[in-house]
């Protein structure tokens, strides 16, 4: 029915779209606009009601995004001395785009565990499915099979990611030295997705609980493994993949305090999500624990309860998340983190400037790291 | 906390449990347990609160289970003149034992989509999550988090799936032409599932949408895939490989016909499920479909009513559902239902016989096709 969704909406013929390192993020969107266009060929045909569903992960994983893992990924390779052009390189381009599909798993699972109603201000896969069997009248319950759709579609996207890696392309050789940090980072998604809910259901305010859920979650999977998997890919020595994975830790980690920061403070209409939703969701964040922590050891108890009290109300107003906002200024928890973000970036950049990299790989990954530390969306 | 339940129940020193032919299924455990202890110390290092829900998904595919698809993959491999012991048939046995955690995903996904209480005789993954949210008391809602813990042990099991068959240590040219089927399997295992719950939701009672659920969920996914896969495998000619899915297609949908009838009459002693809860989900099964036409044809309206009526209704007492069964076996659905299933056992045969594969396979597969269609549980 929406077949039309499956055409990129970018320039789609040979390279015109110029150099991968010049376009990146359009090239990483050709790639996936590709591959999901065959598979959705070879479904559509086998059963088109599924055919239909296929459209929507399609349209989901081609609908925006940063294209982050890629681009991480892709710099390391061309840092550690891998082509920018030519069959290697495209074989490289599309395995690192399967982290894309990886990606779609990860937020589809999620918004369905976290039951967010929107994502990149369009509704959420289970949501859609929910009001598709609701606007048909379907038998049952509409959330049910917005929830069984959801699954489904986010296993598919995992099962597709790896059939995309696998058939990339890639020399042998370069596929085996790629294959430990590709398995290792979808492990460390979903351990690091469990640590988050398991934190918050623990009620675990800690500090070491926060930078556990962000270390696995956001760093590894988002920053250090797309490094050393593109690193890997280039066949780049030991000493370098130590740095590159050195600074992705740092810069991952800083990258979700930032994250932490924008969920309270950020702008809705730029973030596309409404600012205080990890308030009410009672996510145990670095920020919220040092603001409990600060407000406790100054004897601000009173404080300290309105933040409690507030952490994992899903009816909370916006005046009161204004007031938990102004506390965790007041208490200091923001210039800590702040704070704490600069010295993730500065030891970040030690670990990259440690290392020669291919230009303009070093000059690229630098202003990645400033871009995904002191970004506003 | 449990790591004594990822030590395999079974011998596992040497090759003290004997050939591969002769206990293929404790080979196939032996091989999961070795996997899965690997992989569990990998993550219980990196994060230890996940290690213990890693622990849960281990003891969940440990825990049994007809190892149908690894079964059906080694005859193939077996009967297209694939080694019996050595090397390569080692690393066989672990690509096809990967089948198992494919599985492993599906059905807890699959019970947390139906929201089934009980799978063998205990509780489902989400039930276990949820008592253990509710038993220490944490903090939101239990079901919620036992939702939240069946999603990511699924994802876990169906990324280690691919892990486990990339690494099995196959030869190239050997994982390099299993890689059709076993992409293919994933995606109609997918497609099956979602146009199951579709056909439910629309409350298509068509014999056409039974059939076409049977044979992208059962057919392909448990039969025919893993027969070509084996094939493939062993290098096997094209004819042997379209004989071979000839004969799973058929076996697969006559399968799933016994499963239904299990499912409305089979002894809840025996399979582990509750005798009606097919009817109770509103399952569109080919048997409730041929009851439907054959009492409307019939001119029985009222016993028409009757069946439809209990379709979908989950509250549907024991007296109820033995009314539909009494009226299933009236009308004639139950003897057209069987007298299919032998149809589809004869032409599985004819394209069995069409081939000549190594000895014992022939007689192997032979019995597993008797087995899989005049089977009780």
């Amino acid at each position: 029915m929406h077949a039309a969704r499956l055409t990129p909406v970018i320039d789609n013929s040979g390279d015109s779209i110029g150099p991968i390192d010049d376009a990146l993020a359009a090239h990483v969107e050709r790639a996936l606009a590709d591959y999901l266009a065959e598979r959705h060929a070879g479904m559509a045909e086998a059963a088109p009601s599924f055919g239909s569903a296929v459209e929507s992960l399609a349209s989901f994983v081609l609908g925006g995004g940063k294209r982050l893992r890629p681009t991480f990924a892709w710099w390391a390779w061309r840092g550690a001395g891998g082509a920018g052009s030519g069959e290697q390189a495209h074989a490289v381009l599309r395995a690192v785009s399967a982290l894309e599909l990886i990606q779609a798993c990860a937020l589809v699972h999620d918004d369905l565990m976290d039951a967010s109603a929107m994502r990149r201000g369009k509704p959420t896969v289970h949501v859609e499915f929910a009001a598709r069997h609701r606007a048909l009248r379907w038998l049952g319950e509409p959330e049910r099979f917005g929830a069984a759709a959801a699954i489904l579609l986010g296993d598919l996207a995992l099962a597709w990611a790896d059939d995309m890696f696998a058939g990339a392309g890639l020399e042998p050789v370069r596929q085996a030295a790629a294959l430990s940090p590709w398995q290792a980072m979808r492990a460390e998604m979903l351990a690091g997705q469990y640590l988050d809910v398991l934190t918050q259901a623990k009620g675990d305010e800690s500090a070491a609980a926060a930078l556990s859920v962000a270390r696995m979650k956001t760093a590894a999977y988002t920053v250090e493994r797309p490094l050393h998997m593109g690193a890997a890919l280039a066949g780049a020595p030991e000493h370098v993949i130590a740095a590159l994975r050195g600074f992705g830790a740092d810069i991952g980690v800083a990258f979700q305090l930032r994250d932490d920061l924008l969920g309270m403070f950020g702008d809705t209409d730029v973030t596309g999500k409404p600012a205080g939703d990890d308030l009410r969701e009672g996510k145990r964040t670095l920020l919220m624990s040092v603001g409990l922590r600060r407000a406790d050891a100054a004897g601000r108890h009173a404080d300290a309860k309105v933040m409690r009290t507030a952490l994992g109300d899903d009816a909370l107003d916006v005046d009161a998340v204004e007031r938990v906002r102004g506390l965790l200024v007041e208490v200091g928890a923001v210039a800590e983190v702040e704070s704490r973000i600069a010295d993730l970036a500065d030891s970040a950049m030690s670990a990259l400037r440690s290392v020669d990299l291919a230009d303009p790989a070093s000059a690229v990954l630098d202003g990645l790291a400033v871009t995904a530390t002191k970004r506003t969306s």
